[in-house]
């Protein structure tokens, strides 16, 4: 009996990290979509509430970091439990970094005054949803470990990666257009940029789960679909 | 006699660790130090070169993440080493990211073309310099696990964003002179940005190698000295 007793109580503390990374998987999402939505309405109220809300993530963490090393220390786990827990590490990681994200893009609310062209503002939300559905769907394949699902993630990364390099060439172009329109479309960019980030991040840890699931690493160097390092837009360039 | 033999193979294990992550520090230093030379000279050829680098740092982090796993399976090792070896694969990650960084930086040189003023390119210089001294010194501490050295981090990490911050305002500053200054003031943008980030990642070592040493988490909230998110410029905003 003893033995199933400490069996189940490890079952739990593995359970414990599955369940504090969906937990910490949703408050990224909210505070990604709350931030989003603070700057397309110009609410700093609602990006100072998202500021806040990464202490959660900070801490949340932490204590998966801690909770995992203590798993590790005491059960020696083995193989499969053992890439669970680093995995654990990692994607906590991952969702910790979204938040940031989501805390820079909430920051510069204070510096886009909402005044800029709409389709600039349904651009970035429409970039947000798509880099939002890949994280949800890539917490779901965490939550059931249904690796072989994992195939969307790369072709919506492109798609997410395209939508970026319009919005990109498009901030651009206002900038041309009007001076004045060059500190808010910078920070736009960085936005822009912020939540592109996010769907490298949803990857990074589909990775990670087909490792956990696996013990393989999926095969590496995938494609960089951000071209926008490349974009050079006429009339913004030095004439030749 | 065995016993000895074990322990001193289990050494061999760690030390292969701390070298392994002490050749990728060097590597991601070099392709930061030649990313930045690249695009200040407008060297193409340089650029490729960095971007074609960046795949030993992936291997790099991927053998130090198999071989920690394998560790720990094998070894069932306890508190102390445990740290270190789960701090190799948080080091590690941050190496590599500081190696994409000066990728992302290498891949903008075809977009910008060296005809810039020239004080941009002194700036990025200098904001790379204090980047990669911070990324240097940390991992001297690393090597020697002197973590009572480690205060330096934060007062140069203030340094590093007050530097990327006044560059930011220069930047904007020519794109709001000159339209055709605003795809190649962008991309430099990206790149201070970037380099700013290869600060961050050294404190997160520094956090780390704290961690592995004491056992303890440095103190987080530390406060992000990058205020570019509430840089305003005058005449590049739209008028009240």
């Amino acid at each position: 009996m003893q033995s199933v007793h400490i069996a189940s109580a490890y079952d739990e503390e593995l359970k414990f990290l599955s369940k504090r990374i969906a937990a910490m998987g949703g408050h990224a999402e909210r505070m990604v979509e709350q931030a989003v939505a603070a700057l397309v309405n110009a609410d700093p109220g609602l990006a100072q509430k998202v500021i806040q809300d990464d202490l959660v993530l900070d801490e949340g963490q932490r204590e998966i970091d801690d909770k995992a090393i203590i798993i590790i220390a005491r059960r020696q786990p083995m193989a499969t439990d053992l890439r669970e827990i680093v995995g654990a590490i990692r994607i906590s990681a991952d969702i910790e970094r979204v938040g940031d994200l989501g805390k820079n893009v909430a920051k510069r609310v204070a510096s886009v005054d909402g005044r800029q062209p709409n389709s600039l503002f349904r651009g970035l939300e429409a970039l947000a949803n798509l880099a939002l559905t890949q994280l949800k769907e890539v917490l779901d394949v965490y939550a059931s470990r249904s690796v072989e699902r994992i195939g969307f993630v790369r072709d919506r990364d492109d798609q997410i990666d395209a939508m970026y390099t319009s919005l990109f060439r498009e901030l651009l172009t206002y900038m041309m257009e009007d001076p004045r329109n060059i500190t808010p479309c910078t920070h736009l960019l960085f936005c822009a940029k912020n939540i592109e980030r996010i769907g490298d991040h949803a990857t990074n840890i589909a990775e990670t789960i087909y490792y956990i699931v696996t013990g393989d690493q999926m095969p590496a160097d995938r494609p960089k679909g951000d071209k926008t390092d490349q974009v050079v837009l006429p009339g913004t360039v030095p004439a030749k």
